[in-house]
């Protein structure tokens, strides 16, 4: 049972059935017939048009559609545990020709609107000695496996949109987000104002592929020469639609998303009953409990796999689920440590 | 018989089996055992100890491995057909903070040591206005489908190196140069002086893999920096490594390349019979023809599929064979037409 | 004698008096008097409404004036002898973040309308492979010291827009083109489609100070922007502004200018006579000369200062004559040697 | 009495008369005699030899400096307030080429060695997801006018050192701090591990030049490429030089500075005895006290230009004297006022 993360677990069987059944010839760079399907499959999903840019890592996701919502003299503004600000290098002032990040705090990784408000209006000079901030990025799932509920994501937007920011969302535990919340995919993006999202998949059982949703299709030129010139433009970009279109199909995304969260649920109870504390609310498929080395050496034992979190505190440990997480077998944990 | 691309063609099944037999759980970011082998797996294929870092794209492979040999301030002196300059948007400038391409001209998308030698001489200035060449870079086999020989190489590495310059390859048809050379890979990379390799897969029956080959393994960090900054470190690293691994294993590599190679002399034979007239001498798997439209016509209700090809002359035309191409209706294309 | 260049000159008198003069307290950052009087006093001079933003050196207008011009991901057509392509270091794309220079070869060192036309139309490929040209830029007067006369101008810029382009002009040495020509500045500007141009005054008598003329004022927000983060924001900026307010007032530009041009004249005569070959039409104030090395030695050993040019041709030499220039010294030369 | 900022205070006359003087022909880009002059000139002030690169603003002095001592994937440790951080744009990362800053926050705008500890500790991963901190920078005098005392600044220098990080101060006002201290400029420079330092001369006299220490001095080629293609290389660079040596020469440096640490001592008296109450102690030329609104609008009714400044409080606000600010007026306020 490896739960150091998402990224452990192997491709799901109908996205790998998918990229093997891609072996007609086909034109490259987008121009293939399942490539021609994105648009519509994803303007079908969020119930509006969109257009979709897909890139094979969550990072270029996030970079790539982030370089669209800001100018080489803004700022992103952010939770300092966001991971384009934790995890992704120097990626954001890469791919935003100097954009710069812009945080704050918030409790479990999380922007409260009205810490957002007041960061806005004091760090918006309209000058030009300073960063002025020109777009807000969250994380839905966030970085401590904490979820926005739609109220939040829409409290959120409207403060963006009232300062005149553009609005992003990391979408890498987006699947996770959804099934959680039970919401309709439009409830929290574009009806909240929100202008692209990096919409996960590799972490939920693709084997590489994370799409840009641009809910803005004008913006769709710019990043589309983004990521060119980021090396990120398949040539053979039947690979990555294949996965995105098995992905969505008969809501794929969400039956492995439920899964995983399903088993991070059992996983918290099973913790619990062994003497654990959850550090935040369980909701998606991150879950990070404080529990002593005893606890921690027994599990090890029983060849469970995870990470320390010190972010989180000195006795905080991180435990990821992913589409084919053994449920049974975790729920009976507490018997048969 | 689709020609207008080496991306047409699917993965090769033994690189799709690699694939979905990565089922295991693994590390992620590089940790899993198959990625571990890389480094070993190609020292043995190049006869000398190299450090392997793999992307997605060709054009990541090139604009990532470049930017390890050359300052902001710095140019990288080409060929002014070369991929990176013609095809590869604003990367180089990109991934190299600034460092600028420096062209020249040469029979067949060849450099001509005597040329370069005469434009080092010239342009490396030792000052701070201009831009001056601190690498050289090739593409081999060419844009023009045109392969540089063992002595070309060599001879090339010894007048970058007489001017203090790095040396960079393009091999995105690294294999397909090999194939047609009968050399041992060493010949025309470490043994002439090169530092940094982007040997190509993904034209050769790869899903999506390039790697760029470290002969100097002290680069290694700064590679993997730039490739993480870039978005290109994938999490499921190990589909990379399989796909790789594959790849050279029982010289799978060579033998798709041969096909490839065959098959595009093949067509060319065909082609000449037909009344058109090979623009190079054919090597590799490219193929460039000039004929009249006529043909082309025929061609083309004959189901070829191709493109014209400007840079070469208005009534030429390119012509791309893969590892699957198939060679039999290729030969008998004359009389079947 | 010294005509290495033309920053061999001291300040002027004027320009010292009025750098003098600013001696009361001022606001900084451009919000004192004599910078409010900026865009008025460039507005008359040019017959149309425009933003000035001044800096201190002309590589700084060049590139913080051409960034606005132009995406991170296009090009910049210019001919290959151009100061931005051949010294300005990296500094395009640095500014640009990525733009990329795209040359062209033309007659002493101009561009031709026809040349320009066919470039255009060849290389603006729609595509996000290559790198598309958005912008012109020439220099006037040229690097080897010709000058676009005004139906030249004209016709570049129509070309230009005809293809979408923006229009970018290096004016280091505007002045002489203007001296020479006997043209309005409107002429060869804004009438002729011109979006912004690099103003030079520091070659002609000025201290150090170069304005960027934005000929579309809506501009300055992105072009101040760009300053700022590229350290050219002058606190004291009143010593900008005194400087240029003093470099037009009573024509002081055009008669500095005249007088280094009547200098050149001179000077050409004077080679002429003494058996060189002028390379170029002599218009303005730089003269390129052919001459053998025991001429060129006598002029040395005559305390004549000037540089060998081989870009020219290598028995050509560089003489840049300045606001200073002694034009009776010059005369006399020949008698005196 | 014009209190708003130390620029705008006019050129001192020994600097005045030292741009006046420098009126013979000169070589361009440094090759001058002044110029020439410089590393000596310094090298003797600080008892070590360095290399000066002279620029024209303190924020090129800044980005630039610190260009050579980050890579584009590291970080630079700083205090939140920190002039680079807060009032630079986005130009750490512009010349940077994406390095990124990384912040803490201590009293009164001064890094405290063991915050720095702790950060460096927990920040430095050794990884290559994160931003790992290479360069630690600090302000001398502070952002709201405190000054490192010796023991400070060598124990941050330890603490860097110990972490294997570049030390960089943003020396914008050394002068008015090594005035306060009455040490010598080594003791808190290349004694404390500094490698770079922004040598201040615009705020106190000069026109407008500011002198980048490299105690390193092979450092040299690095930054004057970056200087150049930043486009901060002045061709009459005499000019900067003569700044710089008058500024040097018979420590008028100091002797400026003195005069305007005076000046905010005597009106930190004057003020408090109005009423107000310093937010900070006076060390230099920058004053922050807090005071009610009558007492603000007495201030101004009597002539006093100053600035409010939210970051030290609702009620705070500025006050920067300069090198010719009238101190014996100043101390008469309370009576005039």
């Amino acid at each position: 049972m490896n739960f150091s993360s998402d990224n452990v677990s192997p491709i799901c069987p109908e996205i790998l059935a998918a990229i093997a059944e891609a072996s007609d010839p086909a034109l490259p760079y987008g121009a293939d017939a399942a490539s021609q399907q994105l648009d519509q499959a994803f303007s079908d999903l969020f119930g509006k048009e969109v257009a979709v840019v897909p890139v094979a890592t969550g990072t270029a996701a996030n970079l790539v559609g982030l370089s669209a919502l800001v100018s080489p003299f803004g700022g992103v503004a952010c939770h300092h545990q966001a991971h384009i600000n934790r995890t992704e290098s120097t990626g954001v002032a890469f791919y935003g020709n100097g954009a710069k990040l812009l945080t704050m705090e918030g409790p479990s990784a999380k922007l409260l609107p009205e810490t957002l408000d007041t960061f806005l209006t004091r760090e918006n000079t309209h000058g030009m000695h300073s960063v002025d901030p020109e777009c807000v990025a969250i994380t839905q799932a966030t970085e401590f496996g904490t979820i926005y509920d739609v109220d939040e994501v829409q409290a959120i937007g409207k403060v963006a949109k009232a300062h005149g920011m553009k609005f992003f969302m990391d979408g890498a535990r987006f699947a996770n987000a959804i099934a959680a919340l039970g919401c309709h995919p439009a409830d929290i993006t574009w009806k909240a104002g929100l202008d692209v999202l990096s919409f996960g998949a590799t972490k939920n059982g693709a084997m590489a592929v994370d799409a840009i949703i641009l809910f803005d299709p004008s913006l769709r030129g710019r990043v589309e020469k983004a990521r060119k010139r980021g090396g990120h433009l398949f040539s053979k970009h039947r690979y990555l639609a294949a996965q995105l279109l098995a992905y969505v199909k008969d809501d794929l995304w969400l039956r492995n998303a439920r899964h995983a969260n399903q088993a991070a649920s059992a996983l918290c109870q099973s913790l619990e009953t062994l003497g654990a504390r959850a550090a935040f609310t369980q909701q998606g498929n991150e879950l990070f409990v404080h529990m002593n080395d005893d606890l921690a050496e027994r599990l090890r034992k029983a060849g469970l796999v995870f990470r320390p979190w010190p972010a989180v505190g000195p006795d905080a440990f991180r435990f990821v689920s992913g589409w084919n997480s053994p449920i049974e077998a975790i729920r009976t944990l507490p018997e048969t440590l």
